[in-house]
């Protein structure tokens, strides 16, 4: 018997949705329904998105919640602000998978900080991998009908810090990260400083200083795992690259703690995650080795002369940082096997 | 019912044998078996292709013919020279798509001048979509025991020539061929021209003047296609990126040729043939839309300043320039559905 | 004594006037006037370009004749269709040089069919080392008061293709060029598909079919050598890297013509010409050789299957391909030594 | 009246030497002497380094102290533990400026701890700007007759604590660095993981747990900047760019201390230091606006919290990394003004 769900995405002409159609193309039970945008509704998907071949003569709709109805699951790939209003029209029983921002803090202040729209509440949060203080983060997406997706940051610093915080083995409260992203990360936003002449050859921080939006997401994830109020120093900056991310993230040691109880903690924690991998020891993460996987790469090491972890990840921040997880989470949602549709082999070189 | 079958690689360490490997990690007929190498021998598959994820711990094996016997498929991904020793030594059922030149060409000659190593012969070449003047390719492969599998150059290039050239609306006299190739199409070898100081920010030719080892298979191939000698003027170039070949293959009108004839001719020759897309007018292809798929895109147009058809293509040269193309032909081989476990999807951006 | 030559730059927000001035700057005999801008009038130099570090705290004023009169030298670096209602505001005195494609056609059919906007006339072409059948390029610059300085492609192209053509080696009719260019080619504008997450990884063809507007520019410098009507087929590609042109040209050789006399004419033509280099037999040019250099890296041969020489030219589009040029035709223009403040070495790797 | 200094390179052929040579090339006072090599001896400067074009058909020599002999300057370009037997053998007038790691550090035990050739000791550190507890860098260069140049990664971090540091406000034991480099900082060994298949849209860290060699310079330059002993946590990764290095040095601020007073110490320690340009507020470093120029753009901030500084550098690896310092120490050496033939503006985009 074959089971086929009933697949919508808004937002189909921008990265994430682009990737979101990629990965549905591979899923065996999805059918793809609704594809909508907003200035590019009425265009071919093959104008906008040449790479998805089978679909180029697909034609973009509005992104309403009439064209939206009547699907099984809608992801909504949407700049922040916009998924509220949108999920509030759609039945209940509608899976309703959020690739933006809008229902990932679960405080208020949080949220007004650091965005410019109304709070819109929160929802499951899509890391069924995540180690937790308490419970587990996969039981909270089983079945799930509201599900908030990562940001592309939080997965690859979160898992990269969380089985030492929720071990004790890592003070929360002493976390410096640095993570160098992909151009796409920033979305097809046409700033200058986006352009090909600017981004090759370039490296860049920005958002310095604490001010990157998706710094109270990293804090909200790992002082879950850490059980306690969890405070990081977050720089981003980018690279010259089209995908990945590659986060360097770094926590002192609590007093007593050792190299071999951390890696031990690591390996206990993802052994049974097939999405993420701590790498041989020696071996170290490569943005390329997971591009268009939905696979976590992961080391760690201790500097001693600091008595800090240095914990280094890589991900696609398309994929696992925001398409692949949404797919995960529509496995999760429907009760499909969670990896169905995904591939965990990068395309490299 | 599920057939599985046992599929070894021989010369899995290097870039086409890691992208065989990849494709067949999402074939769902078949089996990996055995993985060999030279230098690399003794190593995990992790230590040298990360990005296979879910095969880090495989060891890899010396290049034998016991080790390869017992497969029913083998695929040669070694320097040239080495297939046909190898192939003698396997049994006549087994199957056997060599990625390598050895078999590619009809005509001693044209290896000799070309090739250091002796004349092996030819096997039936794993084009299945090229257009010829007489009979048709696909059935040459269906069934069959030894294939060889096409050059990246002569993939782009043929197929972007061949509908003109057999609707006799081309010159097979008068082709000029400039191509730009990412630098996975070099190999691994470790030359200082190759290195990432070198390659990134720079284009540049090799090759010229008729030199490149290609010429004679896409002379090979457009002869087919036109039922007469074809001679081609081929330059490829080497440009900052990793995968990908932008061929741009111009041919001079026959005498009272039109544009729209050749149009029409393009779009007949590929209408059924889901691997080759023909864009719709005025979509010129790009490299990053083809990045790990079995796709061929295609665009054409005249110049009418020198009545020339000027026709681009883009691949990835691993993928259908390669190893998804030796998937494909496994298909034929074995009668399965010719596409099972290819993807059409690019992965970008 | 020292000379101070006091220079405007009009259009200096853009890739184009940032190149002059970081070129000025190193130019022992000019003082930096006004930098004028349209849209970014008003910011500060170093907001703009931060990498003309020592003068990062100028205002950009705004382009008015006003502003750039009393001067004694003005490079306009605009948009076309700009130039000639300011230049003609200029006193006859003052040296103005014209980065732009306004005044590089001598003939009004070719401008109106590549062009929008009204002709303007032409003035004397910016390539000193060009080879003409006729009379010496150079001493048409030699004291100008008004020049035009080549389009980036024309200038690769033109001097590949010169010395065969006036020697009568080569068939003015017979001539197909592809060339691949860096995004900073394409300026500034903020279109998708410039953005970084597009070009990184990407070639792709744009204006095939003769709709380049740099093609009437070509053939009317190669009809300048060849004493005869020149055609061209002329295909450009967009190539993931920031700077450079690496132009592949070819053109039918004619009856009797011989690899050694191209050679000796190539010899002859650029002997004298620093900025021309045929590189030793063997080595051909590679973009990044050339980067930030005044420089034109230059090779042929001939294939025999076709008859054609292959000519392969390098240059940084934004130096010798624009803004280099612009400080030469300066130079030639106030008869300073010609190469005056520009260097002949590139920033490698 | 003109002075002329004879300098040879050992090393040329290296990127540091390539580099070094394209710097004197623009020197007015300097004469290129001997270059030298080891196995690539005997070959024309053009086909190791063709962008050095006007001197393409130089040879390169052999290393030995007796081709060396006789020039005022030597510059040394080696692997390290070469220098010290090479520069026992010039005579002491001559101005011996090593760009290896022989005599940067002066601590032996750190010395045998990172590197496996016999110590050599320690020669004036060639950082004339580093800002220093007590006494003056640049003092100690004036003059000098041997001179270490500084390691990259150090240039480009010293400089980013070194003010906060002398200044009381950052807490020396508290820092940690993660910067990025690109390619050329690895050399022109011929490792597989520094082609360029694998290089491109690859980001990766290496040294991780304070195994890179530079972690004991940096801890050295930053004591000296404290006035009491520094400890790092630092961390490498290289990124897909030929050079440039962007470094993000992070410490904890000292009780009571303030981002403005952080700042004002970062503007008195670089305000008469044109090679170090703290950027206006808002404005971050970029490594593509360095290229090719002996300038350090950077910029400080601070993070609230974790009440640390964030300092964010960018540097050309080659130039004010290896041999724009190397330069710059000439001048001082020879008692020229400190940044004649030096370059400050980058080369962008």
């Amino acid at each position: 018997m074959h089971m086929s769900v009933r697949v919508a995405v808004a937002g189909a002409s921008g990265y994430a949705g682009g990737e979101l159609v990629r990965l549905l193309l591979a899923h065996p039970e999805v059918e793809i329904g609704a594809l909508t945008a907003s200035s590019n509704a009425g265009q071919t998907l093959g104008s906008i998105h040449p790479h998805l071949t089978p679909l180029r003569d697909r034609l973009l709709e509005d992104t309403t919640a009439e064209v939206l109805a009547g699907h099984d699951v809608v992801f909504l790939a949407l700049p922040h602000g916009h998924s509220a209003a949108l999920a509030a029209q759609l039945p209940d029983e509608v899976v309703v998978v959020d690739c933006g921002a809008d229902f990932r803090l679960e405080n208020e202040g949080d949220w007004t900080t650091f965005y410019d729209t109304p709070y819109a509440g929160s929802w499951p949060y899509g890391l069924p991998e995540l180690p937790l203080a308490e419970g587990n983060q996969r039981d909270l997406l089983t079945g799930a009908k509201r599900i908030a997706v990562p940001g592309c940051y939080p997965t690859g610093i979160s898992l990269a810090l969380a089985p030492g915080l929720r071990a004790g083995l890592l003070d929360p409260a002493d976390i410096v990260i640095i993570a160098a992203s992909g151009t796409s990360g920033a979305g097809k936003s046409r700033k200058p400083h986006l352009l090909g002449s600017e981004v090759m050859g370039a490296m860049s921080p920005y958002g310095v200083g604490g001010r990157h939006r998706h710094t109270p997401e990293i804090e909200q994830n790992l002082s879950r795992a850490a059980g306690a109020p969890a405070s990081v120093s977050f720089t981003p900056t980018l690279a010259p690259m089209a995908r990945g991310i590659l986060a360097t993230s770094t926590a002192r040691l609590t007093a007593g703690a050792s190299a071999g109880q951390l890696r031990e903690a690591y390996a206990a924690a993802y052994e049974r995650e097939p999405c993420v991998v701590l790498l041989q020891d020696g071996v170290w993460p490569r943005t390329s080795d997971v591009l268009g996987a939905n696979t976590v790469h992961l080391q760690v090491t201790v500097d001693p002369r600091q008595g800090r972890l240095i914990a280094v990840s890589a991900i696609d921040n398309l994929t696992k940082g925001t398409a692949g997880a949404a797919v995960q989470c529509l496995n999760l949602a429907l009760g499909l096997p969670e990896l169905t549709g995904l591939s965990l082999v990068g395309v490299a070189p």
